[in-house]
């Protein structure tokens, strides 16, 4: 039986995929840029529809010159526990990709393969003994504006990356909620044949 | 150096992630209810805003009911090579979702978490020996009412599960294609600071 965070699959999976969680106390220790690029590397590698890698990772480390901008780019909630993540990261996706003879043409699955990548980055960290939290609680409009995110992107979501310290690092209303979540059964997601 | 299948990683990721690849060359062997489950399973412990799980996966395993349905809803190219896949899988999303409190709401980021969920699928498959290969050349709208899609939700990609087999399997004119594909560079996908 594969367990992992108290969570048992109910399948013989890589337990990998039940370690990799998104906690929120971090313990706000240095990052190097080598640790983080291994992720974007992870990420790098991701299928994705014509190869196109619509894919693009913005970041900041923290005690970095673009740290403060980036938190700021968080809402109230998400700031209150991120401030001692390690990296801050703004996912963003390309809508358009070249097609060979066709030239640039929509997308239809930019945001499905960003997430394909985006899922790479945080089971790495995992692997690594770090974790990886997507945040969608972020302040879109100023991302586009603060990180000049061209015409034709779309800013997917955000990510902390961090160490998990003891529970006590958080906010005590948010020391309840420190814990792996559950997962619908496999049968509810997976289905023979169509709806 | 981390190498596989040709490719070698600028920085020290699992070799796992460089093994998965999207081959057509399948041998056409069947998959086990189960083995397709586990596959299954690791998407299942994605993350997603809110836990929403907004993924679901509808199949067809090979010399089963509903092959041949499933195949017919390919383009004629993926037709050409999926034919010999072991099963097939559309993904589909939901577009909403249930906040406590709140109902049910628009979701911004349910094909992202589609894909994070399908990266899991892929990566599990690898694990396990097998490839999955992600499909845009599919017949969306005959999926919706085929496989009586509920409103309210996206398909988002299909997925050919095979065995790699040798090229030779292939139609002549995709022997050439059977090679893993390059990637981006980090430094053109990883930006620090912002655009």
């Amino acid at each position: 039986m594969i367990t992992a965070n108290n969570r048992t699959a109910d399948h013989p999976i890589e337990d990998i995929f039940l370690k990799r969680w998104s906690p929120r106390a971090f313990t706000g220790e240095a990052i190097s840029e080598a640790e983080l690029r291994t992720m974007f590397e992870a990420a790098r590698w991701a299928p994705s529809s014509f190869n196109a890698q619509p894919w693009r990772f913005l970041y900041a480390r923290r005690d970095n010159a673009h740290w403060d901008k980036f938190l700021g780019l968080l809402n109230p909630f998400n700031q209150s526990w991120a401030k001692t993540a390690s990296a801050l990261v703004f996912i963003v996706s390309e809508e358009t990709m070249e097609i060979q003879g066709k030239g640039h043409v929509p997308s239809y699955s930019h945001s499905f393969d960003a997430g394909a990548a985006w899922g790479y980055l945080a089971l790495q960290a995992a692997f690594m003994g770090w974790h990886a939290h997507g945040m969608g609680g972020i302040e879109y409009d100023k991302i586009y504006t603060t990180l000049n995110i061209p015409k034709g992107m779309r800013v997917e979501a955000g990510v902390a990356i961090g160490k998990q310290g003891p529970k006590t690092l958080l906010p005590e209303s948010l020391q309840a909620g420190e814990t792996p979540s559950p997962r619908r059964p496999v049968q509810e997601i997976a289905i023979e044949g169509g709806f």
